[in-house]
């Protein structure tokens, strides 16, 4: 993230120094081992799958005009919008130059194939926005796509690395698009959840957005003509008021909707889990499969 | 720019069927074939450049806040600042896929690198805007990174399809950046001209926005007191009042700013003119030397 624009590295080490759990670079470095990779280039290419994802951060956070990331003001509220854009648009061009250093025509391939799903995943999710039509295959396609993607590619290029053959590339992809599936699942589950509050993040900003997550989905889904309304009122017309939010959350409660979102993580967690199978037991495949239920139980 | 997300393909259908001069992908094509290139592999390519800077005209269109482009409204007065993003983000992941499919590392290397100078100008452009203290030297830098950066990807690229010696890549090289560094000094001038109200565009864009061009640098620097004080107010506190952009065009009259800036141009346009040398004379050669002598020659 050097530039000699040092707004650059100030407004990208923000981001960066704030945390998170950096699961995505994980994968890559974890995937990579456990599929026998002995050299030193998971290092530059899990920098630029999390590069990828940064950028993506900054123009959500634009996108979505938040205020507070990982309890911190994000970019965007304090250096503005401008350089939130500009900045993202700068770690994504390093993301690609990390793969170019790299040499690998595939890595290139699949992470710039994720790239374009990203984008569409979150122009997927602008439309779906508002709209308590939203059914849940398409708020599956929309998590695929912004999610799961890249979750997919980072484990997929492990194997790459390591020249592994197209069934285990395929097995990680799978783990990888499952791990990310569950993960968003229990993110949008968590955001209606005292879990969440207890663990000192804000509950409702997807509420407060008029995101339609499949909580959402199936609350609507299962409404009364009142609640309907109800739901229309907060999330297409925007018009929330004091006491929205609690309410909802009793609706979600009400029709099980929050229960009924981590079955479908867990189906995928599952899934993830069966993926692989292809690969021996081992330490790096456990820590693996332990992010993978760390990503689930968090929601406990 | 195809995708199952519909307002993708029309957001992008939007600006692309805007039209503008198509004047950096030519200069792919053109340059492939002056090399001797004879294959396809330029047609992809060049969509690629123009892709990346479709990409970065969203975007700067979300940092300006500008309603209009080319006499349309733009995408972001269209769809909103949001959709214009991440359709950036979509142009700009598709414009390396379509790298990855032509398959050269080396395009790959040169077109990420530009990618990476475009956005470090940009950003950096943004550091300077309402600085009145920005001098010659950090306006070039802004403009060789935001401008004509990818002028000398498109070019060089063309050298690198045909396999031609590296003395004949930087000279392709030269000419793409004297060219761009040309055609920016004439739209910032034309910013403040007569001759661009003749062609029915706006005029003070830069001036409203608080951007600070040579024509404005040099003005400053040549300013009494009270000149200083009205580029202070107009371009520092983004205090503008009626009549104060024609007294600004006055005022670049008096002290020959936007002649000296076309001086510039002029001189840059000699450096791109003389790194053609190198090449035999041709059809395809004269074709970009007069695409160069438009460029600058459009400011009369």
């Amino acid at each position: 993230m050097q530039s000699p624009v040092a707004l650059i590295p100030q407004l990208a080490g923000h981001i960066i120094a704030a945390g998170g759990k950096r699961l995505r670079p994980l994968l890559t470095l974890a995937s990579a081992r456990m599929c026998g990779y002995q050299g030193r280039r998971h290092i530059g290419l899990a920098a630029s799958v999390e590069f990828i994802h940064t950028a993506t951060l900054l123009h959500d956070d634009v996108v979505d005009e938040s205020e507070l990331r990982r309890g911190l003001d994000t970019a965007n509220s304090l250096w503005g919008n401008q350089a939130s854009v500009l900045v993202g648009d700068f770690l994504f061009s390093r993301a690609f130059q990390l793969m170019v250093a790299d040499g690998s025509m595939r890595t290139l391939e699949i992470l710039s194939n994720a790239s374009a799903i990203i984008s569409e995943g979150e122009v997927h999710q602008l439309i779906t926005t508002n709209d308590t039509d939203t059914n849940e295959q398409a708020y599956l396609e929309v998590i695929e796509g912004k999610t799961a993607a890249l979750f997919a590619a980072a484990c997929q290029i492990g194997a790459v690395m390591a020249e592994r053959s197209a069934d285990e590339e395929q097995a990680l992809r799978s783990f990888g698009t499952g791990l990310g599936m569950a993960f968003q699942l229990v993110d949008d589950v968590l955001d209606y959840s005292a879990k969440q509050e207890a663990l000192g993040k804000t509950v409702g900003d997807d509420f407060r957005e008029g995101k339609i997550t499949l909580p959402v989905v199936l609350a609507f889904e299962r409404a009364d003509a009142d609640e309907k309304a109800f739901w229309r009122r907060c999330l297409e017309e925007m018009d929330q008021r004091e006491g929205d939010l609690p309410h909802a959350m009793q609706l979600l409660q009400k029709h099980d909707c929050l229960n009924d979102s981590l079955e479908r993580a867990r189906a995928y967690g599952r899934n993830a889990r069966t993926a692989m199978d292809v690969f021996p037991d081992g330490e790096i495949k456990q820590a693996l499969i332990d992010a993978l239920d760390f990503s689930i139980e968090r929601a406990y």
